[in-house]
């Protein structure tokens, strides 16, 4: 047997047992027994088996369905994107797939495999926080199996991605605050491992800059969870101290801005006139709290219907998974609202 | 060949196309002349050919993995029935795949076989809002392929079912505006072909009766859509007579509430002095509106939960999916917040 050719039953004929225990043992499901999974692992890595290229060189047929892996439906963002998916893809012939990864790489490597096992014809990504490590991906790409990109940018080579310019938006909200009049800024940042976040943390140190600001790393405070709790607690700490105490806050998503908007009504301070708060993603609440939160809003639909246009191309052989990479940036849309207008 | 007992081959041969044809064909996919379709269909009427109970006769192995047909991933509720349903499927070894309706019908039956073909173990199933004709569900009970009905109750004869008591939600929440001397209220109700609007409207009127209140039909508002244009646009008509200007509104959920309120504070009025305002699910935003909006909150993280063991016990064959029925209902919560606190 030539090596990287191996398949399932090679291993099972070789260890005596079933296909099926095998390919159970690989995908560490429950019921084998560790020793068993230890074997056959061992064996596979040494006769490497790849089970996504035997998979995939044994597909006879499309299926005419898209798989998408995404962090969490939940987050108001992601249900846009997925609706623009859908939008182009029923038009086409096509079903959609969903599948979370509640932000662990764990989950996002047994999905991938979920998807690969119920034979999607391309995959459209966005990574989950804890994905630092790509190989997963990568060894897909390089057997042409078609992937695109979306929201969050992997640290692969010539992949086809569709992201919005997060600088950009960020640099706007930013810009605004400073034109309103506002004088000592700070930034509840995201997660520092996602070029998103890093993005927008970029654009808030341009945009002060720009507005002829001192760029104070006290002001930056780092909100990875990205829940309400968590800045709501870090907004009453950064004004217990007068050197950290701001008059504008800029979230790096609506949740974020929200919880920090209940710290400053519990200090008993206005919004917009004591703190002006501006927030990113437009979530479907932001218009409807008090006051209705000024926001970036990301095309999110569009960003759906555009990398499910791209995948397709790869899927119908109009463009190849492994060529030349491609970055789709689409703009976003500041929206101001009352929780920021000063004057 | 016996009845019943048709493949795709057999199709393909009778009609000399490829099998490829055929079951693309069947699914109504992109690329085949309509006059194909027509002769596919009519054939594989004849020849009573059943898809599933092919497919399903065809399994050998497990697939651990399991389905949720869900009408919508924004829908806040939704999401966190995933979270409890991914919560013991992952415990167990399952992956979990997922696929909304957007409320369709016609999409329903397409994620349906979709999910099939991807070889399931099972379904979880929230049935959306057009269907009234359950055989596609139907025929696969009757196949023994297991299935566990969640939200909605289907009007299919013994099946496994997990609920919240809609109408118990609903009577509490009226009963509350009523003993807060609240006097003429007004249900923003949902779709009438769903079991949990027809629940949530028996309570509203249960609980009106029982505090001595007049029942009337002038005061039972539709807002099938959900969406808050709607009952803006609805509440601001309530205002506009006398006869039919309400001191408090009961919705069928809390972004139909979000509506009223704004159609509520645009007429200069006052929440909860002038108008008191009850919601339904208790939605991510409902906690942080102006005023923080009263709801009566389901247990949705626990139907997931709940709902997936069901299903495994089936799965592992320790239920019979044709069995006796049984309708697990679990109940509500009252959340008091302003918006409904008069004194």
């Amino acid at each position: 047997m030539k090596l990287g050719q191996a398949t399932i039953k090679d291993i099972a004929r070789e260890l005596n047992v079933s296909n099926s225990t095998v390919s159970r043992a690989l995908k560490d499901y429950p019921g084998i027994s560790d020793e068993t999974k230890k074997k056959v692992k061992e064996l596979a890595e040494k006769l490497n088996y790849r089970p996504n290229a035997v998979a995939l060189s044994l597909r006879k047929s499309k299926s005419f369905t898209i798989g998408v892996i995404i962090p969490e439906v939940v987050h108001f963002f992601f249900s846009t994107v997925i609706s623009g998916i859908e939008e182009i893809a029923f038009k086409n012939g096509y079903n959609v797939i969903l599948c979370q990864t509640n932000e662990k790489l764990e989950r996002e490597k047994s999905v991938l495999n979920t998807m690969l096992d119920n034979q999607v014809d391309g995959l459209l990504v966005s990574y989950s926080k804890e994905t630092t490590d790509f190989d997963h991906f990568s060894k897909l790409l390089n057997l042409e199996f078609p992937i695109v990109f979306f929201d969050r940018l992997p640290e692969i080579d010539n992949t086809i991605n569709v992201t919005v310019n997060d600088y950009q938006g960020a640099y706007q909200a930013v810009k605004h605050l400073a034109e309103q009049g506002y004088k000592k800024i700070v930034h509840l940042a995201g997660p520092n491992n996602l070029a998103i976040s890093r993005k927008r943390k970029d654009g808030y140190i341009e945009a002060l800059r720009d507005s002829g600001m001192e760029i104070d790393e006290n002001l930056i405070l780092s909100c990875p969870n990205g829940d309400e709790k968590e800045s709501f607690d870090a907004t009453l700490k950064l004004f217990e101290k007068p050197e950290t105490r701001p008059d504008a806050i800029f979230a790096h998503h609506d949740i974020v801005a929200a919880g920090a908007m209940m710290a400053i009504k519990s200090l008993g301070l206005k919004i917009p006139e004591d703190v002006g708060v501006v927030g990113y993603s437009n979530w479907q609440f932001s218009s409807m709290i008090d006051p209705p939160l000024s926001t970036v809003a990301q095309p999110g639909s569009r960003i759906g219907e555009k990398a499910t246009e791209l995948l397709l191309q790869m899927i119908d052989g109009k463009r190849e998974a492994s060529a030349k990479g491609e970055n789709v940036v689409l703009d976003t849309e500041l929206l101001v609202r009352k929780s920021s207008v000063k004057i």
